[in-house]
């Protein structure tokens, strides 16, 4: 048993505080991961403080971790010492039920595993990245490619995946054009991703504010939907819309917008959606979601990004910065996800 | 002007009465039908009773109908006189916008001509098929295969097209799991033609009064929705799911029973859908809709229903029945499409 530096939260209301945990000594199929970066996912932050219902504590948070192997069981044949890796939001599964099968295991039908704060196969509570070591079972680790540094890798485990996903199975790609809705963690992910696919590619924001930042990451168009007109200017437009916020969202503003069998995809966290008949038959569009990916789909996004040197935007934070950058979160005050170096959990 | 014989509706309160209608002179491009049957939709009544809003009166209904081609403009390349035609939902477009392009003429940007109730590109009101006679610009007729009875291809020119095009669209084949919501005019020719596609099917539909003629049809499967074990049942079982009823919609239950990458889509005319992120998310779920199909598409279904002997369930009606088959409809006592004998319009 390793026991390791950690942050973690102690209660919904406390400030996340330095702790040393427990590592499970490495089964035959585990590696033990030296966590050298892992970004901050407002995820993290809607868990810890109990936005999501009463959760046991204390938990470690942090699903978008890079890092090396350091060591490896017996049977590991996947992961070589000194591999550069990466551990997104998925720790388990069953992997025999007919999602896990497909490459689905965050749909897994007896229940997935999540980075942190889930009850692992061994009954155990996972604890997640804002640690300095990880042990995962091999088939749950991605590998890293060469050319992507650890860093603006780390929020590509869950923020890069969770846009990637629906970006491909709706097919952008050149010639389709393909909105996103907020630039932020998830959204200036998505802005990259979906032009690096060739798509062209509209941010959608509230205001103006981020017209500049977006056009940057690779934007073609920018519009603030906080403007009256910009629904009438651009009805029928898109042919994917993907939603990164989770505010209310006025689905039927939105169909509005799509093309011929165009899609809007959610992974915000909005709750409850609701439209009418007419803005979805019109066009045949449709409303659609997905949560995270699945290994082989996380797996495709990393190799992805490497081979078109997509890598999130961030701001790498102490440790003791932590508290603070929940904050800033909160304020929508990060361009575009902070990233924790590990080396500072001392 | 041809002044035809036909049964009209004068006012949302009052019953369709005979009278004579004008069909304009042929065009070039125009062809004269001589109809012989066409089918009696939910629709029509909604539409003459004011359901939908104010309409203008008189309006003779109708928009599944077949029959004979008597006479055909000069520059008609597309029909001769003597073919087995038949005209849907569609009776015009503008043909030039980008989805009359791709033969989406149902989306036409600039306003589609139904073939009743609308205004023509003329400026005259359309007049639908409980007539004698129509006349309709060529590209807007479609074939009738040999091989498919007139009368039984009725039904399909809107009922067949609106559930063929997103059993198409959506991949209903050879090891797909289809579920059809309702056992009615539009879903029992969506029965027949899933199976037909090769799909495994199931019908529901809310008591099991329709068991029998379902697995008739052609349905694997049938359960009643009304039971409340019915959906913990069917977690997680259907590939697609095509709602043809038009009352309010259990969207979560519904979305629930899908599999990954499984499509709830609507036909019916539930005015308004409301879900729950959790069931659209989970198994990357979709919520879409259609609006009947294109011309393509509906020459598609209509070539389809030949080759694999697809006809709709009728009941032949004679003109001065019109009225009494609306009640039938409307209290739900009709296995599965009223079907008018045109010939009795005297």
């Amino acid at each position: 048993m390793l026991t390791v530096n950690a942050y973690a939260a102690t209660a919904p209301t406390e400030p996340l505080t330095p702790t040393r945990i427990a590592r499970r000594d490495l089964g035959p199929h585990d590696v033990l991961i030296e966590v050298k970066y892992c970004g901050i996912c407002h995820t993290d932050i809607h868990w810890v403080r109990g936005d999501w219902g009463a959760k046991d504590y204390p938990v470690v948070p942090g699903h978008e971790m890079t890092g090396i192997v350091t060591e490896a069981g017996g049977e590991v044949t996947r992961h070589l010492v000194g591999d550069r890796v990466g551990v997104g939001c998925l720790a388990n599964s069953c992997r025999t039920c007919a999602n896990c099968r497909k490459g689905y295991e965050q749909y897994c039908l007896e229940g997935n595993v999540l980075t942190y704060g889930s009850v692992d196969r061994d009954g155990t509570l996972t604890q997640g990245g804002y640690s300095t070591h990880i042990v995962v079972t091999e088939d749950f680790v991605l590998k890293i490619p060469d050319g992507l540094a650890l860093d603006v890798a780390a929020p590509l485990l869950c923020a890069g995946a969770t846009t990637f996903s629906p970006l491909e199975r709706w097919g952008a790609g050149p010639g389709k054009k393909v909105a996103v809705i907020g630039v932020g963690g998830l959204g200036h992910v998505a802005v990259k991703i979906a032009h690096a696919m060739g798509a062209e590619v509209t941010a959608l924001s509230r205001g103006m504010g981020k017209k500049d930042d977006a056009l940057r990451l690779g934007a073609d168009h920018y519009h603030a939907t906080a403007d009256p007109d910009t629904f009438a200017r651009l009805a029928g437009e898109f042919d994917l819309i993907l939603n990164t916020v989770s505010a209310p969202l006025d689905v039927d503003a939105f169909l509005s917008t799509l093309a011929i069998d165009g899609t809007l995809a959610v992974v915000g966290a909005t709750p409850e959606y609701s439209l009418h008949r007419a803005n979805l038959v019109r066009n045949q569009r449709a409303l659609s979601g997905s949560l995270i990916a699945g290994l082989p789909g996380t797996q495709r996004m990393l190799d992805f990004c490497a081979a078109h040197g997509v890598g999130a935007e961030i701001e790498t934070i102490d440790a003791e910065q932590i508290n603070e950058a929940y904050d800033r979160v909160l304020a929508s005050d990060v361009r575009y996800r902070f990233v924790l170096d590990n080396a500072t959990l001392v």
